[in-house]
């Protein structure tokens, strides 16, 4: 266990009629401020392992890079909680831009989006995988028994990249967004290709969960809770594979189930 | 069951190895653009109802606005999920201290503080009220089986403002923050006091929702889920009382348990 992660701390425990005090180990939550060219950009409060990961990601997620090669210089200051990046071309940045809202459909995509960065950064999905019942109801097992902290706290969300049979790589974050945004970066420090690939997760489908599996570039995802409407809009519309309600040997498949295998 | 809120799809339901399609409820999530004095301010994913109490709540939080009073116009197109606020005071608002980060201790709160806007607005609880075991669990029980959305679509977070013996208010959203931020929007537009008051919480206790909590101004947090130790170090220092995992007749006391009456 990362000692960063998590903490112990005293705390006083009521059960059946009588109050005691015990020991209880909870998760850390860690303000990360991104600096880039120079600017205050974000501050992330996040889960402090695969930091690198984590702005690389968001910063893909964002818009504000595709790729790694783009950034110059990447220095990060733990004690403070600050990481600076700076890129390699700073005049491409349009930082106005970033929570900009759309209004109605443009760029193609429809009337859904809600952000001017996401229309242009959200993948319509290709990829033509299917996946067995059976491998859905595994994938989400197998991410749930993996998870060290969230066994010990309860506090964390689990976001896992997987082929169409097994995990290849499993991210823990206070923050559900964080999760998938350490995925992406992990994604993109290695060269690692998303091709064919699809993330299972701890949390809820919402439109900004959807919209980061878009970014990311698979075509399935597979969530253990509920998924919202607007997520589903989205889904249908990006051509990707929304299912949800993993659990007790049964699922819901809210888009394009063409995908599961029959 | 208001028709805003929810809608229903078809969707494919996998269970004992037959996929059946089946009509699901789902709840709705609703982009919320709010324009403050002609400019973008915020973009707001929410479920949409208690519009008002929201926005209102969530200026209050970011500390644009301390009362209602200080709104000279607040119109909403609901079409299109835009808000309209126009201060009477418009030269009051720096914006660019609203995400700016602190660094070490400032205006006499600790090192815990990472917005400056938080250092300003967060309150201290003074309040010495004590609650009994027995209703911290009937609180908890009371705010569920209260929540009709949840029980359709388990998609939704409940908060709810109570005295130590009964719920006085409940509010519901897609987002933690914003069920939070209907409280404090309805205190503000009716006058109601939150002195003596605790909130009760379906999620998790981060350092948001701990933050949330203390600019409405209550001594008592109490939730289903876990806390993070960043919100439990702000609980202390701000000397708010915070209770969570309250399950099955037991539950844990973080902080300041002399107002748990014994």
């Amino acid at each position: 266990m990362n000692d960063k992660v998590t903490a112990v701390r005293d705390v006083w425990r009521y059960e059946q009629g009588e109050i005691s005090k015990v020991e209880d180990r909870m998760v850390t939550e860690f303000p990360l401020t991104v600096i880039l060219n120079g600017s205050e950009f974000v501050t992330l409060v996040c889960t402090p392992e695969h930091i690198e990961e984590l702005v690389i990601g968001f910063l893909a997620s964002e818009g504000v890079i595709r790729f790694q090669k783009e950034i110059k210089r990447f220095t990060i200051d733990e004690s403070l909680g600050f990481v600076y990046v700076d890129l390699v071309h700073p005049e491409t940045l349009d930082q106005k831009d970033y929570t900009k809202r759309v209004i109605g459909s443009c760029c193609g995509k429809g009337r859904h989006f809600y952000f001017q960065q996401d229309v242009k950064t959200a993948k319509t999905a290709v990829s033509q995988i299917k996946i067995s019942p059976e491998a859905c109801l595994a994938l989400m097992k197998d991410m749930q028994q993996g998870s060290g902290t969230f066994q010990d706290t309860g506090g964390v969300h689990n976001a896992a990249l997987c082929d169409t049979e097994k995990l290849l790589l499993m991210r823990t974050d206070i923050g559900r967004h964080n999760a998938l945004d350490k995925l992406y970066g992990h994604c993109l420090l290695n060269g690692m290709s998303v091709r064919d690939k699809l993330i299972v997760f701890s949390g809820r489908i919402s439109s900004e969960v959807l919209l980061k599996a878009a970014k990311i570039g698979v075509s399935i995802v597979i969530s253990k809770s509920a998924p919202t409407e607007l997520a589903i809009q989205m889904a249908e519309e990006l051509n990707i594979t929304a299912i949800g309600f993993v659990r007790n040997g049964s699922f819901n498949v809210y888009t394009h189930p063409e995908r599961i295998r029959e």
